[in-house]
């Protein structure tokens, strides 16, 4: 590629108008007031009773190298015309805000902050797009990966889809988000380098064309590998595939573990019925099926209820695009900013459409975990000083139908939030991904299983405290006053 | 992010399987026997009549890029247990091969090859993975915008996708795919830098709400920007945002350019409509109505046969991740193997789907252009040593129906791929993007309008010549007679 500018920083990584609204703080010196922004998305993926945040430890990496480099500022002047003024103050910006943010693999829900950046109101500006980003994908797939992984069970998972990914970060961070979720491997050697995930594969057709039969395919990879998995559908899965596996593995008896088979197209109920049949017939009974083709979580839940007989499954296209709902909508809304005397001020963002409209003020946010059957009984929002911990008898209500509501006692109170970057500092100590994949497991097992149920669950209660509704009605009060007001300022 | 293993180079960015299979061929010493790889997709996504080729620059900087680095090769060491004889054989690994591919912007139908590998059989293998995942990627985007781009017509299609793309790669290289199809611009400052595509963009949302209103944040944004594009949303599209935004213009009159207002949600033909008549009203005739608020090529031909006012369209989500079909699903399949004498033998793939099944063969692929007319009469798939261009009168039949059947006079046979590596050598020189994107207008011009039609489109003929169509029924009827012998070697 022949690049004029070298692409070496990702700090513009950004849409245009961050840039410009900088420069309008910067030009009119408010730049360095502080901001406080919640990141969060309303709903929750492909009807899904709960997501799984994904995208803390690409946003630390992220934020710990904000910086524009040379070759921006040079692209900001010679072909975008920004000032030198201002490009000499873009050029000293780094990250210097606090960001408190829920772990990686903390199960999330509509309407509730994932995290917070308290920055200055510039820099919480410009990384705004790269942090939206990175975690609407990733936390889209982890949150598709655990739907797949919930009907799969014990069974074993394998993320296939690198081929059909968007791009190449996709394919990385997508393979990455699923272990989260619960998958064992990746098919992806990159991302199992770069990540640790174990990766899995064995061969393709390709390999069985290139020999012209299965086989010669069969021993010459018997050959080499110790532990085979042989693809069985090049030709004909049942006429020529299982029975050629079958006879080579009795010819190599002891040289190799015939550890499975692998039907990637066909019927794969019927299929892995009569494969399974052969192999036990020919006393490969502890030889597994695994199967392929366009899976997700619907098609798995039919092949099972139909008796298939199927031990492990490589998901493709529909885990990595997230195929059904190829987007998270989340969102970065302002809640709060320091006034001309540095007081804070809360804002607010109004819309034609109720679910929009945004809860303005510093803000926390709380599990509540019922002490006796340690199930999580809704999260809770409240304003930074409220300490819902300490209360006897916390009220719980619906944020916009009010009257449902229940009275919690006996609970815990688990805030979500953790220090990341405090004034940017990295403070946060990132766990490994074995216990991220852990930590989801734990988190799912004090959901109540209605929340779980992949079609039609439950709705998790997300609610308001009474202060923090107070000041969401307030506010939207004060807006609608100024806009009754009209034209004069 | 603690990595053992530095990120540093794209070759394990493939399937295991892929080295796996290169192991058991170089094991056999068969690794450098000459293979041809076809990459191309079955059916063209969104039910479009076409689909537009992009990723070929990519390919072209991992091409040449191509090689295992020392943390790839410490990772299969250490990690996967291969062994030191495989790994001293990678570690030289290059691409030496030839590479023939359509240019991109090049119109593409199902079932033609968009590229073909001829390399040795270990790199034509390893390069698989990531060839698809840039094909597919990149493919399905200049597709999709192409089609959003067709019903926008000429009015400023403006690519807004980045917070809703699935991670960064998507993000960058999505919007240079959507500038390829006819986009104007991109809100994504890091694709204007790299790319040189031009960038767009003015103010968010979160502007309006730090300044707490309309007034004063559209006052201190045309302090700094002359020209000015005002988000009207805010609050109250018609009773707040529209008025303000009119009456500060007034106030500052030559100071700027009051070139457009955007509208961000509500009913967008409606408030389009009265916006235009307000600002008409005020004297601002020649200010532009922006609209986005997840728009597709759906919604646009609704708006605009309602009569919306709209002047330049912000498309997201739905075009960056190509929402209603997230995936592309080209393959890459083996053709053709040097046998042990140094003969090429085609192979073929057999599958209980007929369109599943390959076309064995080194081959080319030309269009064939009506001389009077200058449209377009198919494509066609050719044997490498036939001669189309010289034929006085050409059959073109359908591969499947083959009594659908035309016979083709005074025409051009232009023949699709061109050399991109050949022998590992780069020779070919990648056009700039605005000559491609001229490329593709050039190319939709050729193409009969039926084909364009975004809903139920005529199939364009993609036929084979006599001579592909017998050898591949001779090829399928060795592997019919193969699997019919059964197990028997």
């Amino acid at each position: 590629m022949v690049n004029k500018y070298v692409d070496d920083s990702l700090a513009l990584h950004t849409d245009l108008y961050q840039v410009n609204m900088v420069e309008t703080y910067w030009d009119d010196q408010i730049h360095n007031r502080k901001a406080v922004f919640e990141l969060y998305f309303r709903k929750i993926p492909f009807g899904n009773g709960y997501a799984i945040f994904a995208g803390l430890e690409k946003i630390i990496e992220y934020l710990n190298d904000f910086h524009f480099s040379d070759s921006d500022i040079a692209y900001l002047r010679d072909e975008l015309g920004y000032h030198e003024d201002f490009l000499k103050y873009l050029k000293t910006l780094r990250f210097a805000g606090t960001l408190r943010a829920m772990k990686e693999g903390e199960l999330v829900f509509g309407n509730e902050p994932i995290l917070r950046v308290e920055a200055s109101l510039a820099e919480a500006q410009l990384i705004e797009t790269a942090l939206l980003n990175i975690v609407n994908y990733q936390t889209l797939i982890a949150t598709k990966a655990s739907r797949i992984k919930q009907v799969i069970g014990n069974d074993m998972a394998i993320e296939f889809g690198t081929r059909r990914a968007q791009e190449m970060d996709a394919a990385i961070w997508g393979a990455r988000a699923a272990f989260i979720a619960g998958f064992e491997a990746t098919s992806n050697v990159r991302a199992g380098k770069i990540f640790g995930i174990p990766v899995s594969g064995t061969h393709a057709h390709a390999m069985v064309q290139a020999y012209r039969d299965e086989y010669t395919a069969f021993h010459k990879y018997a050959k080499r590998h110790k532990d085979c998995t042989f693809l069985v559908d090049t030709y004909d899965t049942l006429k020529s595939g299982v029975p050629i596996a079958i006879q080579v593995a009795k010819e190599l008896g002891d040289k190799i573990n015939f550890k499975a088979i692998r039907l990637d197209s066909g019927d794969l109920a019927y299929l892995s019925k009569e494969a399974r049949r052969m192999l036990d017939e020919a006393g490969f009974k502890d030889t597994k099926i695994i199967a392929s083709n366009d899976l997700d979580e619907y098609t798995i839940m039919h092949l099972k209820s139909q008796g298939a007989k199927i031990d492990a499954w490589g998901i493709g296209t529909k885990l990595i695009t997230a195929y059904d709902q190829a987007a998270l909508g989340a969102v970065y809304k302002l809640v709060s900013i320091e006034g001309e005397n540095g007081e804070m001020i809360d804002t607010i963002k109004i819309s034609g459409n109720p679910e929009k409209v945004t809860t303005p003020g510093l803000k926390k946010i709380y599990r509540i975990i019922n002490r006796i059957n340690h199930k999580s009984e809704g999260d809770y929002i409240a304003m930074e000083e409220e300490k819902p911990e300490l209360e006897e008898r916390l009220k719980m209500f619906h944020p916009v139908h009010t009257f449902i509501r229940k009275f919690v006692t006996n609970f815990e109170a688990k805030e979500l939030h953790h220090d990341i970057f405090v004034n940017g500092k990295l403070v946060y100590q990132a766990p490994k991904l074995r216990d991220i994949q852990q930590f989801v497991k734990d988190n799912l097992a004090i959901l109540w299983e209605e929340y779980k149920r992949s079609m039609n669950p439950e709705e998790y209660p997300v609610d308001l405290s009474q202060k923090c509704w107070d000041n969401k009605m307030e506010n939207i009060a004060k807006v609608k006053e100024k806009v009754a007001n009209g034209v004069k300022k």
